[in-house]
């Protein structure tokens, strides 16, 4: 089986997933007048949970990018992993919206975190598929190594909902701490290829 | 004809359908305060509908994926016998949609099960209208085989209809059976192709 | 210039507008119960313009599949023609809601044959603009021919528009009329390109 | 890595982007009766700056297209540089709904001026960060050559939204004038691969 339909579908679902998400940045209606500044300041909490979800989908994406380069087969059980990973980052939107416009209230904050969670354990679900598909010298396995930056992500956002319910806040700086981390693409592949 | 133009939109059909689903997925809003995780409890209907719908989706595109690798000539029959199967897929949001704000009641299970119906018949003449173009040993036709699977599901949704006039949470059943006897991805094709 | 990427840039528009028409068809919300299969009955007029505008891209995206298999050489024009296209078809989910809501009512009607003629003349432009980079002996211009059914569209969208005038009834026959005359898929394209 | 998937994916996240500001043209309602060509007359200020977006987004994908013909080799930080161009663009709908709802006021037009100065912003960058893996004599850098519509877009974006706190109108004006400066697509470029 070849990898490319993989790709391309998954390609249409992120882009999908990236844009819908701004159909939750309603334009501002009021009665009479709406076209302030002062309307547009209102939409900042829903701007920057916006913000930060693209980047996190864009990371996703350069991922799943980077991951399927080194890839050279794909069995049955892959394109499950794969679509099980779609499904959680399909319903990062939603989240989304639900914490821009409650102003990163407790309860958005925590399910922010845990769709968050969700698709990240996915994620090493997937990278563990394709690795049974590949040999432990193949450049799939060497770039993978020990995957120190996927497990920790995922403690790292058990952290961030349980410190959310402390202190919500808390909890988004968490997340953005994990998106900076991966937002150094993933070197290890690029380096292992480019040998 | 080459089939690379037909996957392509294709995908980008499933893709889309897949993910503007979870547009159903309102944000709670409420007076005052919307951001309890009692909001997003009510939800579960919603969202359980969305989860059966995705994996429905997945396996059209796993098997759709699967039947088009073993193709190797397609005509202007088989482009329309594929946009009349994207058609009925198309109407698996508005049907899930309707059947999560309305926590399974009767007439949305029963119109959900229509669309399953719908769209799984519509596989079949996909399927009919590509063997039409291939011989008797070739690898689809070997791959397809006596599709025992394709008619069991039409035969299924059927009874899941009727049963959901009874007791709309057995329609739910049934569909749900059909969807994991699907999960296996059509190991025929995949085996065929193998050799 | 290859034409690839005009060619999957015009099938994610296609496939989008295609797809987020069903959003159109709004879930039925009433006050207490809305789960009634007649609440589904007072849809059948957004579900048939639904149908009918799945019909019309259908037949576009064949028919630009066709076109395209048959064109060699892409130069910047073509690509403002294809996206000239695009712009009129990307209207019609707009038309169609409209027209759907209204029962047909004179006004949609006619302005739904408004885009069709101007994407109908879209489509022509486009068709011109590829032939003036072809010679009048490539399989192209071969195939094209004397672009009656072409021609024909264009005098039968108008007549439809003056008929909604007077009964927007016969507006939509013969809007069915000319999707049924291209439901045939461009069999020139495929004649010739076959020898 | 090869550029085909950043293709892909940009076309896939243009493509949305294109199609779902038409979503922002509500189909009208009225109480009782809106089926009149004058429901339509209101929406002129919706329909006129969609054409206006939908033309940008054509410029963006067509320089985008021919930017990428001339691209031989893309590392990680192009990646990064072509995701911050989409989030850019992902703004557009919002601020030509927003544009359009409001005839265009003052703080619409200046924000759709300054999501268009961003955007090309972003471009001015993913240009620099191709240059960057491209010799100083390869095809890409001389197509680019000093990029002088470039940098005067940059301009004129600055002048627009000046021009628009003193008179809406004006920057509308200017932002027009930069689109038909774009709309000749990068002859450079297509020269240059010419040769």
């Amino acid at each position: 089986m070849h990898k490319g339909r993989l790709e391309a579908f998954s390609d249409g679902v992120l882009a999908i997933v990236i844009t819908i998400m701004v159909l939750e940045m309603k334009v501002p209606h009021a009665e009479g007048h709406s076209a302030d500044f002062t309307d547009l300041q209102k939409l900042w909490p829903v701007f920057s949970s916006y913000a930060l979800s693209f980047v996190y989908l864009g990371i996703y994406w350069n991922n799943h990018h980077h991951l399927f380069q080194a890839v050279t087969r794909v069995g049955g059980g892959v394109l499950w992993a794969n679509l099980h990973l779609l499904f959680w980052l399909s319903l990062l939107p939603f989240a989304t919206g639900w914490m821009g416009e409650n102003h990163f209230a407790l309860a958005p904050v925590a399910l922010y975190g845990a769709v968050l969670l969700a698709a990240g354990f996915a994620y090493y679900l997937l990278v563990r598929s394709l690795l049974a598909h590949h040999d432990a010298d193949s450049p799939l396995a060497k770039a993978i190594g020990a995957d120190r930056k996927g497990k920790l992500s995922l403690v790292l956002y058990v952290v961030g909902i349980a410190l959310a319910h402390w202190q919500p806040w808390l909890g988004i700086g968490v997340y953005t701490l994990v998106a900076l981390i991966w937002l150094v693409p993933d070197r290890r592949i690029e380096r292992t290829l480019g040998h």
